[in-house]
C-alpha cells in the first residue's frame, strides 16, 4: 500500500494516475470478481432471463466504523436488504466513493475490505464504482452510495397492495439495536455499552419467507424504525396497524438507553432486521421457519393489521393503546 | 411548495412525514414516469431481452449552476453518456441526494426540475432514489450519485481491445468547455465570461458512430480531458497515441482562459463531448455524419493511434511533439 500514500488527496479524484492506482491497487483488489473490470465506462452484464429490481442508498453514518459493523458493510447489507425484501435476488451492485481528502488510506483499505467481505458473503457481484475527493472540510469523512439489481424470484410478487386485515406481522428480531448501536458508539451523552449493530443480509429471512404463498409484504426496518414501516403500510393501505408490546422484541440494552434518553426503539433504525406481512394461517409456521435460522431465535410476532380508521397504534403491555404518528423530528442524524 | 417550508431540515432525511412530502411533491412530480413507484423498496424494471449495461457516477460540482446547466442536467448527462460510449440504449436512472441541512428548497427544486428535464429529453426513466440530509457544515450544499442501466445495442461490441495502429481519434467537438466554464462561473481569479458548458447527451453522436462496423472504441473526456482518454487507451493498448493540436479543436475563449492561468484544455473536463477511434476507412464518412448532426458543426479528427512505445503525444501547430503525461496534480476539484 505504500505507493498510495497515508492520506486521500485531492489528486486521488481527478481521473489520473493516482485515481487509476487507488482503483488498481485497492479497491479492484479487495472488490475482484469476473464481473468487474475497473477500466470500463459501464459494465456489461452477464444475461438473466428474469426481471429485474434496482434500488439506491447513500449512506452517511457517523461513526464510520461502530461494534458490528462499518459504513461499507452497511452499505453492502442496506442494498442487498432492499432487493431481498422486493422479493429480488441480489446479483449486482454498483459502489459511488464521496472521500474527504485527508481520510487515512489505511481506514479506506478496512472499508473496501469490509465492502468485500460483505459482499462475497452475499454473492453480489460489484461491477462498477467512482470515487470523487472533496475538499477537506466539504465531507464528513467517508460518504457511500449503493445501488444493486436483483433478478427476481419467480412466483413471488409482493406489494402493500396484499395486505387483508388479521394478516399479521413478525420480525425477525429486536428491533432498534442499529440506531443504540451508533449512537452509543459516538460517545454522545458519556454512555458506553456493548451493544452491536444488527447489521447483516436478511436474505436468509426473505429467502424461507418467499415459500410462503400467504406472504403479502416484506421491508426492512431502517430510518424511521418499525413505527415508520407500520405508517408506510397504513398510509397506503388505509389500514389500521396494530404493534404489540407484548411481544414485539427490543433487547434490553436498547430499553435501558432509550429510557435513559427518551427516545423510542420502535423509532430507531435496525439493518438486520426484517418486517413480514403473512396470512394469519401460515403466520406460525413463517415464524417457526424464521427461529429454526441460526440468529432467528428471537423472531416474534410483531403485531397484527385491523380494519378500521387509518392509524398505527402499539398495544402496550398495560393493555392501553398509544398512537404511534409518523416520525416528525430527526432524533438521530446520520444513523445509516 | 409552501407546504414543504423554505430550507431543507435534518428531518427530511429521517425517514418521516417530512422525508414523504418531499419526495411525493417535489421529486416524484418532477420525475414522474411510468416506471416510477416512490412506496417500494425497489423497482420492479420492465422485461428486456437484451444484455444490461451498469454504470455510476458521483458529483460535487461547485457552484451548483453554472451557464448551461447545473448539477442535476450534469449527472443525468454523465450518466447516460457513460452508458451511451459504452453501446448501451440508457433506459433507467437511479438519483441519490445528499443535501446539507439549511439548503434553499426552490434551488432543490429548480435542480430537480432539470434533472426531470434532461431524462425526459434523454428518454431514460428514473426509477428509484434516495434522500439524505447531511447536518449543516459536514457537506458542500447538495451531492449526486446516479446510476444508469442500458441495454445493449444489438451488433455493437466495442473495447480498447480492437484499437489497432493507424486507426483515427475523432472528437465531436470542441474540448474542455466545461471545465473551463464551471471555473469562470466560480468567479475565482476575477475572471468572468460567456462561456457555457458543453454538457449534453451524446446519443445523437454515438448513435450514428454504431452504424459504422469499423467502429472500435468510444469514450467521454470527462475529468481528465481528452489527454486522460489517450493515456487510459494507451495503457491498455500498448500503444502510441498522437492527438493533433492543428486539427484538435478548443473555443477560443477557452484557449484564452487556460493560457491566462497555466491550465491545459486537453486535461479540462467536457460533459457533452465524445471520442471515437475508428478504422481509418471509415474516419471521413463519420466525421461527416456527426457535422450533419446540430451542433455537430465542429467535429474533427483528434489524432490518431501509432505502433511504436507506448505514450501519449501532442503535435503541436510548429511542428514539435509534446509529451501529455498521466494527470498527477488535480488542478479543478469539484469540477463535474
Amino acid at each position: 500500500m505504500k505507493e498510495l500514500g497515508t492520506h486521500i488527496m485531492l489528486a486521488h479524484g481527478n481521473g489520473g494516475r493516482f485515481m487509476r492506482e487507488l482503483i488498481g491497487e485497492l479497491f479492484a483488489r479487495h472488490f475482484a470478481n469476473p464481473d468487474l473490470d475497473t477500466g470500463v465506462d459501464s459494465a456489461a452484464l452477464p444475461p438473466t432471463d428474469s426481471g429485474l429490481f434496482v434500488t439506491t442508498d447513500s449512506f452517511i453514518v457517523d461513526p464510520l466504523e461502530f461494534p458490528g459493523g462499518d459504513i461499507g458493510s452497511l452499505a453492502v447489507h442496506g442494498t442487498v436488504n432492499d432487493l431481498a425484501v422486493s422479493g429480488a435476488t441480489p446479483q449486482w451492485l454498483t459502489i459511488s466513493f464521496l472521500i474527504e481528502e485527508g481520510f487515512e488510506i489505511d481506514r479506506l483499505e478496512r472499508i473496501a475490505a469490509s465492502i468485500g467481505r460483505a459482499a462475497r458473503e452475499c454473492d453480489v457481484h460489484i461491477v462498477a464504482g467512482d470515487t470523487k475527493v472533496l475538499p477537506r472540510g466539504q465531507g464528513g469523512g467517508l460518504y457511500l452510495t449503493a445501488s444493486g439489481i436483483g433478478t427476481r424470484t419467480s412466483g413471488v410478487d409482493l406489494s402493500m397492495e396484499k395486505i387483508r386485515p388479521h394478516d399479521v406481522i413478525l420480525v425477525n428480531g429486536p428491533v432498534g439495536d442499529h440506531g443504540t448501536a451508533v449512537l452509543l458508539a459516538r460517545g454522545a451523552f458519556g454512555l458506553h455499552g456493548n451493544l452491536r449493530s444488527d447489521s447483516a443480509s436478511v436474505l436468509p429471512y426473505t429467502n424461507a419467507a418467499q415459500k410462503f404463498a400467504g406472504l403479502r409484504f416484506m421491508r426492512d426496518p431502517t430510518r424511521g424504525g418499525i413505527a415508520t414501516v407500520g405508517n408506510e403500510i397504513s398510509l397506503r393501505t388505509g389500514l389500521r396497524i396494530v404493534l404489540d408490546e407484548t411481544t414485539l422484541p427490543v433487547s434490553d440494552e436498547v430499553r435501558g438507553v432509550c429510557d435513559m434518553l427518551g427516545y423510542d426503539p420502535l423509532y430507531l433504525a435496525s439493518e438486520g432486521r426484517v418486517v413480514a406481512v403473512v396470512d394469519p394461517g401460515e403466520a406460525v409456521s413463517l415464524l417457526n421457519a424464521w427461529r429454526a435460522l441460526p440468529g432467528g431465535e428471537r423472531a416474534a410476532v410483531a403485531g397484527s393489521i385491523e380494519a378500521g380508521r387509518r392509524c398505527v397504534v402499539l398495544r402496550t403491555t398495560l393493555g392501553g393503546e398509544r398512537l404511534l404518528d409518523e416520525l416528525e423530528d430527526d432524533p438521530l442524524p446520520r444513523i445509516c
